[in-house]
């Protein structure tokens, strides 16, 4: 019907920069159309104090919350079940958040990440994906989106590096990568 | 030297979703970050009213001007002539918003496509990424970079479309695609 909300289901993955950055972008385009927007993060390390102070600054209607443990260096038993255990939380709150139905678009950033690394079960997300309130926003981002994943979405980007700056040798940037 | 800012040249092209929407998000990351950021339309109908909502509510240190005209659909050399002259003089700001120096970060949206589509010269788009004063952020959006450009590029990502909602026949969503 026209004008009607139908709430889509979007994915930015692959290696390249740009997939928080473009969910980022599109909840600031939701919160410009006075759209309730909440982002949840599985892996924290990926947010710095850029979008964390911008969420600050724009107060109602833009929401961040950080859940995840840091992105995996230690992969040895102990580290990874913490790591599992902070993601199965912020897969409880993505899926309280996803069906509350307060939010107009709900962002799980990095969770094809999580799935990918074992954190969060796959059956899960789809559950999610499946259950969501027909009419709301739903991206998810991260590398390595399950094939899965893909399928259930309208909507994928794959964000292919073509360069970055780090092979370069140049160091993080303010604005940019933090 | 650390903590030193080097102003970074970022690429975002591509077919897929995603390009202006990771141009808005690093803006919002600058942006939150205190930063000055401007951005300037080359073709105008890329951005709707999410973005300049956003704007508007942002405020102070997060400007957007459209300049361009709409994407390029009559072919003719009349109709030709006045995005060429529209593309001009969105360059022409470009140029003087990149050497004045107020900005942290500009944002030329769509003049990759512009350069494309013969509206503007590869030329002097070259010559404004390396006349820009090295503590500023560049940032190109639109698909078919030309090579030079990412070759001037410190970073560039491939959008590459995977799926597309339209193809399926959903028509564009509030807060999604305007």
């Amino acid at each position: 019907m026209a004008g009607e909300t139908r709430g889509l289901t979007l994915v930015f993955t692959g290696n390249g920069k740009g997939k928080t950055t473009a969910a980022l972008g599109m909840a600031l385009r939701a919160w410009g159309q006075g759209l309730n927007v909440l982002i949840l993060q599985f892996i924290k390390g990926g947010w710095k104090y850029g979008e964390l102070k911008a969420a600050g600054r724009l107060g109602t209607g833009f929401e961040m919350r950080q859940l995840g443990e840091g992105f995996i260096r230690d992969t040895g038993e102990e580290g990874m079940e913490e790591h599992r255990r902070a993601a199965q939380k912020a897969l409880e709150e993505a899926r309280r958040a996803v069906l509350e139905g307060k939010h107009d678009m709900v962002i799980l950033d990095e969770i094809n990440y999580a799935v990918h690394y074992g954190l969060v079960d796959l059956a899960d997300v789809l559950e999610i994906i499946r259950s969501k309130p027909s009419r709301l926003h739903l991206v998810l981002t991260g590398r390595n989106a399950a094939q899965e994943v893909v399928e259930a979405a309208d909507l994928v980007t794959e964000m292919r590096e073509v360069k970055h700056p780090f092979a370069a040798g140049i160091p993080a940037q303010k604005g940019i990568e933090y």
